[in-house]
């Protein structure tokens, strides 16, 4: 048991600065040297861990996905209203990727990179997830055509993604404030009065959760 | 004459082709090389006309802002009601960029790439390009607080980049639907009718016009 607590700790470790450094110099331009340099666990002690480059993406990939997917159904229990189920997912959206930036630029840019099973399984989660986005999205605008239904569940995806280009964690408005923002402008539009005010309902509770996909 | 216009063909095809090949594998991941290979002009040939990979990344970015501003500034000649304005805005971007998705790639994966006066030159428009639409915002959102007026502009921005990951133009609906359903969702929210009916006030004429940056 200890044996496995300490791989989890060490691989959890090499998983985030392999985030890190794919977000900095991009998938392509980052070695397993760079990883190892960062570490300072030595390239045959990474590869006790991982078979390979692509691997490492890989993994960083499925663990975000399946933190993400799993936290939005515990959340989403006992929450029926579509309006209440949208601040559910646009709160642990944005949460998880405040709490992740490099992770969601590693997501947002290497998404074509990985081949073959790794895409496979990728794919199946993303697909498994845009799912249950585009529900709620079709609840909320029932009478509409489906393929606008469809752009404007991308729209939300869009408005929320976009973040990894502008927001600054620590410095930006808190990520309660602007989950509140993206859900008055996704539910009303953008004249409307002040969200934090209109729209925080307190399905979940403000602020105090991190949601770091692993702890470094 | 002859010669000049000769010119600025060749480096017209020049940029297109390093766009969709920096698309493609990345800046880091692209050589001069690569380009020489996909235009067939020799890589002294490429040299005479830019001065290195950075150089090209410049020139292409360079272009691309100053397309989306001159024709922004001509579209909005003469239109003075912030809703009106809007539906121009969109309406530019999303048509400049639906006919250039490798260049909208670029410029987002690309943003941190250039160093010094290139830097300086390309965040001096992008500034100005994002004052612009600012500006709309704040007059669609006076009551509210700044903070969030920005916040709004950057969902704005992140609605219509985003579709640099799902969008297919030729195969998804057309250009001038997907900007109705944007400005509805940012104006009106998602719940509300269908956008094509309500918002496509026709401030510019649908269709026809192509915005390709360059003609290659």
């Amino acid at each position: 048991m200890q044996q496995r607590h300490r791989y989890d700790t060490k691989l959890a470790r090499i998983l985030c600065e392999a985030s890190t450094i794919f977000a900095e110099k991009g998938y392509d331009g980052a070695s397993v040297r760079d990883i190892s340099a960062a570490t300072g666990v030595s390239l045959s002690g990474l590869y006790y861990y991982v078979r390979s480059k692509e691997d490492l993406l890989f993994m960083i990939q499925k663990h975000c996905f399946d933190t993400l997917l799993e936290q939005l159904v515990k959340d989403l229990e006992g929450v029926d209203e579509p309006v209440d189920r949208l601040e559910v997912i646009v709160r642990n959206h944005l949460r998880f990727f405040v709490d992740n930036m490099s992770e969601m630029k590693v997501l947002s840019h290497e998404a074509e990179v990985l081949t073959g099973e790794y895409r496979t399984q990728i794919a199946l989660r993303k697909r498994e997830y845009v799912a249950a986005v585009q529900a709620c999205v079709d609840q909320l605008a029932l009478d509409q055509d489906p393929t606008d239904r469809r752009v404007a569940t991308f729209a939300l995806f869009g408005m929320m993604n976009w973040i990894y280009t502008w927001y600054r964690p620590g410095k930006d408005i808190p990520v309660d404030r602007l989950s509140a923002t993206v859900l008055q402008i996704f539910l009303g539009g953008v004249g409307t009065p002040h969200p934090v005010e209109s729209f925080a309902r307190g399905v979940i509770p403000e602020g105090g959760k991190t949601s770091r996909w692993m702890e470094p």
